[in-house]
């Protein structure tokens, strides 16, 4: 019998690798029908990520892993299918550091690597979520943007991972969540984990969160993110950006969480990073009901770029980091080799 | 015959008086279906106004003007029925203001008074546009928040007025509309507009205003408002404050345009100033359609307040108004007695 992935420790599990296929849990259905997604080839990975039915930098890079197994057990060509998963979207670097690790192994232990992938994500979300409890206080009101929980890695989550270890061990917190337009991953799929694991939470729309921080006490910010330039600058979600410069206007420390396989040396600050956009309809629809006069031209980018300047740390497996980012994240990144 | 407000200039008018009854356009189908709401007393006007069939600071006020002379001509208790157009939207004071202008005035001359607001508005609408034009380069892209234009106000509009003003008078302007959650009115309403009259425009989810500031030109952006505090702080649609806080990052000029009905010397500052908080359903669901887990708590104010010190001007009929406010709104307002 092949090897498979156990059963969660959450009630549901993001990615589930079943020996010849990847089992995924369609996030677009998320939270009206829990519904899965059988792949039984690459292709079928792709068609999943490029979909988002499987979203958040860490999970794409293990689907993405486990992509690679079902191209080499029906024999196809890796290289262009190797292509074909990294095409799928431009500004997660996970997605490619994955594929990077697969390749340098030989084919025979594909399979293997990507279940240590699968593993270690669980680990580096555990770590972070761990060291990160020196930055939260024993009460705490948290805003925090997108989804970057278990739905977004393989288990736990980086920023949402974050919050939900403060709530495990017994801290007061109170999630603020951005409902995260146009996708809607915080009113959907955040509300949804919260819901799961008891976490008190609150969605607002993502204009008000700057309000939020001017009216309410707002201990800190935590996200996810994509892309960690060497300097430090953050590619994410989009309406980070926007949220980063509130709390720096309130000051609000602004939190970053991410394995250090977010981290792109090569990329030496936030202007070479690309950032995807994507259709229309993710804005003129909502769940297939236009809400615009037919033809109304969007600008739809998915992430944006927040300076290194705005980030108060960032938070990985290994600890967390504080600027000076370019000697810091250079220092770090050095260790983790 | 009874008068009745003439037919409108532009394509639709939000708000039409026929004599025994008031005809609004009904704004919650827009854009998809273009349906008139009767009103032929006034609780139906109330309740259209706290349904927001009819909706924008300027508009609610002269809806609630004809909204009086239903209940004069049909007998009603008029204190009785002044309270409780009073009491359909806390935050804008366009609305005490009509209110307190009819209450002031003879009975018998409510209908010709309600006429008078109503065409008033139109004139100041134009005004505001016509004043605002010294702040407009000939190119511009500009970023406009929430619906403030023929359907906020009885025609033209406010913000979005001094835009279609530009675009009438040859500039080549580029609207940039923030979505605006949770109702929507930049995505539904404002493209409606934008598209009736031809002027370019692109719809952007509201956190994505910052990163268009950051990473294309934008020379302002302009917002309507339903109250201005005698310090120049600024109530308006929520995701406002946002807005500024990213315009003053990107030192873009934050322009308010607003009749002066909708400043307020009684309210000392936006502490002072009632934040209308409206249902969750607002944000758990899009028409109709949940998006959110059952259940899932949401706080939703409708509006924001935008301090002083981020606004670089407020746009009057009376002529563009600079900092410091607290001196410069208390002149204009003794100028407007």
């Amino acid at each position: 019998m092949s090897p498979s992935t156990p059963s969660p420790s959450t009630p549901f599990r993001s990615i589930q690798w079943q020996g010849t296929s990847l089992r995924l849990l369609d996030q677009r259905q998320l939270p009206g029908t829990t519904a899965y997604l059988v792949c039984e080839t690459a292709d079928a990975v792709a068609e999943a990520i490029r979909s988002m039915a499987v979203r958040g930098a860490p999970a794409i890079g293990v689907a993405a892993a486990f992509g690679l197994v079902l191209a080499a057990q029906q024999g196809e060509n890796l290289e262009e299918k190797a292509a074909m998963l990294r095409s799928t979207r431009p500004t997660a670097v996970n997605l490619m550091w994955a594929i990077d690790l697969m390749l340098q192994s030989p084919i025979a232990d594909w399979e293997a690597k990507a279940l240590a992938l699968y593993e270690a994500d669980i680990a580096v979300n555990q770590a972070i979520g761990d060291h990160a409890q020196a930055l939260i206080p024993d009460e705490a009101t948290i805003i925090h943007h997108c989804n970057t929980g278990s739905l977004a890695t393989v288990d736990y989550g980086t920023a949402l991972g974050v919050i939900r270890i403060a709530h495990e061990r017994g801290k007061t917190i109170q999630a603020i969540l951005d409902e995260t337009r146009p996708r809607l991953q915080g009113a959907s799929l955040s509300a949804y984990e919260c819901q799961a694991f008891g976490i008190p939470h609150t969605v607002i729309v993502d204009g008000a969160a700057a309000w939020v921080m001017k009216t309410r006490q707002v201990d800190c910010c935590i996200v996810g993110c994509d892309r960690v330039a060497a300097n430090g600058d953050v590619a994410n979600k989009i309406g980070t950006y926007a949220l980063a410069l509130a709390a720096k206007a309130h000051q609000v420390p602004f939190y970053v969480a991410c394995p250090l396989s977010t981290l792109d040396l090569s990329t030496p600050s936030g202007e070479a990073i690309t950032i995807e956009e994507r259709s229309a309809q993710e804005i003129t629809h909502i769940q297939g009901q236009p809400i615009c006069p037919s033809g109304t031209p969007v600008f739809n980018p998915a992430f944006d770029v927040t300076p290194a300047s705005l980030v108060s740390a960032i938070i990985t497996e290994k600890g967390i980091i504080k600027p000076p980012f370019s000697e810091t994240l250079a220092r770090i990144a050095a260790q983790a080799l």
